[in-house]
């Protein structure tokens, strides 16, 4: 790893992608493995005039332990002073850093689904508030550990893997780009610039065709295209993943139909789902096949009631450098941007209209599956029928 | 390191000084160089039934980073929340582990002092609530990490310096005994037996003789002798320091007169204060020097209005393990161990009838110098002008 990169990487972290202003609480969620790029953050934070850095160290060992011997009964408790720290970093407009993954990939292994499901944590459902109510700066970063690196590659040594990741997530993360900052301030302007304009065109659905793909996704009225640079409400910009390639929005739920083929691996709580195909009747996934792991995803989507229909539709063009690079990382925070992708599940709210936001998906889980490549093409379809081309050969038409 | 070494240390931790019962949330506050007895720790926590393990983790890394960089004016801001966390522990009746040093010593080098004393955390006010309250059972260990290894033991290489700490730790920690809990038990039924005796002498000043030393402290009304083994308020048993080795009590602040020489070196700040001399007058320090360092302790008397009066008087016995093997911890928990001491600044209250709470000694500072040894007689002084022998040639004559 090249030595200037930490504190590159530091960099965009506060100055873009969260955006850090000076006077404020940064908290960052980290863990074992992630210290330098923490420590580096941190330090960039209070050079760039933070008043206090929060630190929230997730440990995955100790989260194992809990799995492996408490009480059933207590798997889910969650103390109430961690909801009350989120809350309260919203109503201070706190800058909010994950540095993740957030759970060690290897850390869970071999111990019971069924227990390791009650315990949600590091997620709280605090955050989904402070995320509605947009009081906070806040991004979500990838940081390469160990245990990860061995699982996107395997065939490599613990150091080699580790440092071949890191040159993959630096590249991802346009660390390798003169001015990294510059190159995402384009990147993000591109892709607003995407969003806006299917926003404009007011489409009911849109229809993705490929191999083994005929599928249309019908989406709510006044829904909003976004890309992931977010703004607070008081008006400040910030960067919620790094990297991200997608424009993404909120589809009607009870509207998708017809069948789609993923086009890339799907990482799911260990399993790994190859070669997924799903049928859609009325909204809801009512067919799960795959060559490997369809019963990981279908114990998913039967897991609430919404948790068999459409919370996101999100488009990636070819220029994407996840999709460029081909590699699955078993992260969904980069493989969701290496492709189009759908997700079964819960739907963001801030796309919609107040009238509509009661129609929007509701669910415990969010799993995006990939379905778009070169071979996709995505049109989009207003109300009147008029179709419009939006992504052919992986290339934007709008 | 012995194999076994963390695993008996952490069940030590858990089910004898922490005492952790079925249920409780165990609050763990540790930090970096310190992951492998943490977990253990959490892990035999979980073992042990906790309903959950909350991990406070301090960075001295960022500690430093603010130090450093952050805007003066916010250097003694801390966040609500955490002292909002540290009450509802208390009201949650939690078990609460310290694993120390809480500070690494190396990382707060070379920063300006001044800076640094403005930024007092880890340490929190409302812990000083929580634990006058009882309602939590509690302790504070030492666990070695490289950089403390390094300041003990500067002559040998990092691996043997950390490794040579690690013995001695597990030494005074008692982990070499068979059965390490049962040690303690027995030595604290020792200790225990001491401190009644001495509280029923209703003695009125205890005075110091030897070498350099002839003061005498005098004892507030209705003051209880303690060990370390404390009582939450519902009697649950636990051992606030492993290793201890002190009884104690709270001086009258306005009655120390005499002399005193210090017989161990004190470590205050990154400083090490060398043959301390303090003259007392009327309960004031009014005289400090030292063939080196004197300034560091001089400071700390002036930082405020009890800073330069007694809070705490301790004997020490020897048979105390730190006190046997001799060697400068540079960490009070394992110093103010190895001999008799008296401590300078704020005083505990729970040894005190709730009339006489106000006599008590209040500062911001607490510091801990060792004045006691074999050659160093402390005699109990009554009301009546009756002298009660105590220590004689290190032994417990009561």
């Amino acid at each position: 790893m090249r030595n200037d990169l930490i504190p590159r990487f530091a960099d965009l972290v506060v100055e873009f992608a969260a955006n850090v202003q000076p006077g404020q609480v940064v908290a960052i969620s980290s863990g074992p493995g992630k210290e330098e790029l923490t420590r580096a953050v941190a330090d960039a934070a209070y050079r760039r005039g933070a008043k206090f850095v929060d630190l929230m160290w997730f440990d995955s060992e100790i989260k194992r332990s809990r799995i492996a011997h408490a009480d059933s009964t207590t798997l889910a408790y969650v103390p109430p002073w961690y909801g009350d720290r989120m809350l309260a970093l919203g109503e201070q407009g706190a800058a909010r850093i994950g540095i993740g993954p957030p759970v060690d990939p290897a850390a869970l292994h071999g111990l019971d689904p069924g227990r390791a499901g009650l315990d949600r944590l590091p997620m709280l459902k605090e955050i989904s508030t402070v995320v509605s109510e947009r009081t906070t700066n806040w991004t979500a970063v990838a940081c390469p550990i160990a245990a990860w690196a061995g699982l996107v590659h395997p065939e490599l040594d613990e150091a080699d893997a580790l440092s071949r990741l890191w040159e993959e997530v630096a590249h991802v993360s346009r660390l390798d780009e003169a001015d990294p900052a510059a190159a995402w301030r384009g990147r993000m302007a591109q892709l607003d610039g995407v969003a806006e304009r299917l926003t404009e065109h007011h489409l009911d659905a849109v229809h993705f065709e490929g191999p083994g793909t005929d599928l249309t996704v019908g989406l709510l009225p006044s829904t909003r295209w976004l890309s992931a640079m977010f703004s607070r409400k008081d008006g400040l910009p910030h960067l919620v993943n790094l990297p991200s390639e997608e424009v993404f929005t909120t589809p009607d739920p009870l509207r998708a139909d017809g069948v789609v083929r993923s086009t890339r691996p799907l990482a799911l709580g260990g399993l790994v789902v190859e070669g997924l195909r799903v049928r859609f009747e009325g909204g809801r996934a009512v067919q799960i096949d795959a060559d490997a792991g369809a019963e990981a995803l279908r114990a998913q989507a039967e897991s609430d009631e919404g948790a068999g229909l459409l919370g996101e539709v999100a488009l990636v063009d070819r220029d994407s450098r996840i999709g460029m690079l081909g590699t699955t990382f078993y992260d969904t925070l980069l493989d969701e941007n290496a492709a189009s992708h759908i997700a079964l599940g819960s739907a963001y709210r801030f796309t919609l209209d107040e009238q509509y936001l009661d129609r929007a998906n509701r669910s415990e889980i969010h799993v995006d599956f990939m379905i778009g490549g070169d071979d996709v093409a995505v049109t989009g379809v207003t109300s009147t029928g008029e179709r419009v081309p939006v992504l052919r050969d992986g290339d934007w038409q709008i």
